[in-house]
């Protein structure tokens, strides 16, 4: 048990810096200088976990710890010193697949911890796991991974909603936090690798495709 | 007397419900999934009141009642259905007109009563009536309602207005906010019908029009 | 002593009322109203030190006094009234790089007061600094100063570093702050007159330049 527990603070940095690294790659494709990259770094790796905490009245998780913000700081400077290659952006994809079933799992844990109601310890999920990027990508200029029919939000739904549906059936331990990780990430490999999406609105849009 | 208070709480679910449904349309208008559509909904209809609660140090309003986004996710489900036809949008329009009039007096009440200002409480009802709209039109990539020249923002900052001077002035219970309420309805229904707007900048600018 | 803690207090509204200002510019390049104007100026004019306030768990500054808020509105006021021609524009690039330098500092030592350790410190300096701005571009739908290969952050990065560095080194009282305002100054205004820049991304990016 003790094993997995470790397994998970270090899966807590990993995602940190894995989200970190995305928002570098969006300063690398348009060329920025080191600062730049940090910033982005930061905001992509905190950011869905600070509006978590911003919610639900806890104290912001990286203000009183420097390794947070150092985490994202050492990605943005990974992906300075490799690059942006193609081989490491799919790389990039899986890892960013394991950071969002990380979080999703994390943010619905941490809110469950704080008393915080099941239903919306889930959202909670779901913004932890998410918002970082489209804070990145509103900020970048890009269109965010709300705007791509190419299933994202439901995968951390589904992480957040197993790991809470578990936890009050009384599954607690890591079991439930694996089940929800399980869940969300294998939804998210079948969206990467074979993709997968939901249904698009049948009715009138102005048929836009992006 | 408890008929108009009544009347108030449903407004309240009500306003959620329509900004809701205006998250939505944004959505069916690039032909998005039923999950990125409640996204939406949820972020249009909580996001005003969300800022506002942040602000004045309050408990986000909907973090411990699930009532809230189930109303945003039930206008999800409406737009999915019903579709987002022309004559749907119009009235869509009336009611966001409507919402937007209730949350200028809802938030700065809801400031008013924790012992806001009565300044910064005006503040916050325009932020409650405005800020979901204004982050929906982010997150989709449209221009927001800040970026038009038809007036709205000016309709809430009328409604808070007159509902905070009214309160002061000792017109307490629901007539200072049914007074606010009216003057925002009032102004926006002129802006919607007859194209009300307020002189444009008379300097030089860059000469954009949209 | 007592002059220069004056002169820190006008300092501080004065930063206000110029990011306000930069706000209303913002709008007065598209042709907007007087409310857009004075909206665009509060937003920008208060937009970082909320989001200090509200990651440290301080009472938002501007909430329970309205001089902030009423600076931004005269700051806006201004900028209808006296337009937005180039050599406005041209000192207002220069006073803005007055009250970030201001904000790197002011940011950073309400963060310290409160207990914040050193290193999240510089980090709230930079969000104070530059956020306001960030939210004016975001909002405005321009390309923000994010994505400007001009040294922006990084100026804020150092004016809040040098600051909290001498503070811990135990330059107290003033000193501390003119320091890191001097460095952050001196370093924009390298910026703007000579277009000092940090060295970009050596890898592959998409080739954008903006």
């Amino acid at each position: 048990m003790d094993a997995l527990a470790t397994a998970f603070v270090w899966l807590d940095y990993a995602a940190v810096a894995v989200f970190g690294a995305t928002g570098a790659l969006a300063a690398a494709q348009r060329k920025h200088d080191i600062v730049t990259f940090c910033f982005f770094a930061a905001v992509t790796g905190v950011g869905g976990g600070t509006m978590r905490d911003l919610f639900i009245d806890a104290p912001v998780f990286w203000v009183q710890r420097p390794d947070y913000i150092i985490a994202c700081i050492m990605a943005a400077i990974a992906v300075w010193v490799f690059g942006a290659g193609d081989a490491r952006m799919k790389v990039l994809l899986w890892l960013d697949a394991l950071g969002m079933a990380a979080y999703s799992v994390v943010g619905a844990a941490k809110a469950i911890s704080l008393g915080v109601m099941p239903f919306s310890a889930v959202v909670m999920g779901v913004l932890t796991a998410c918002f970082g990027g489209i804070i990145r990508d509103v900020l970048a200029g890009e269109p965010s991974i709300l705007l791509r029919r190419e299933i994202y939000v439901t995968c951390a739904l589904i992480g957040a909603g197993v790991y809470v549906v578990l936890y009050m059936l009384g599954v607690r331990d890591m079991w439930s936090g694996l089940g929800g990780f399980a869940a969300a990430f294998v939804v998210r490999a079948g969206a990467i690798a074979r993709g997968w999406m939901l249904p698009a609105f049948p009715g009138r849009g102005r048929g836009r495709t992006n």
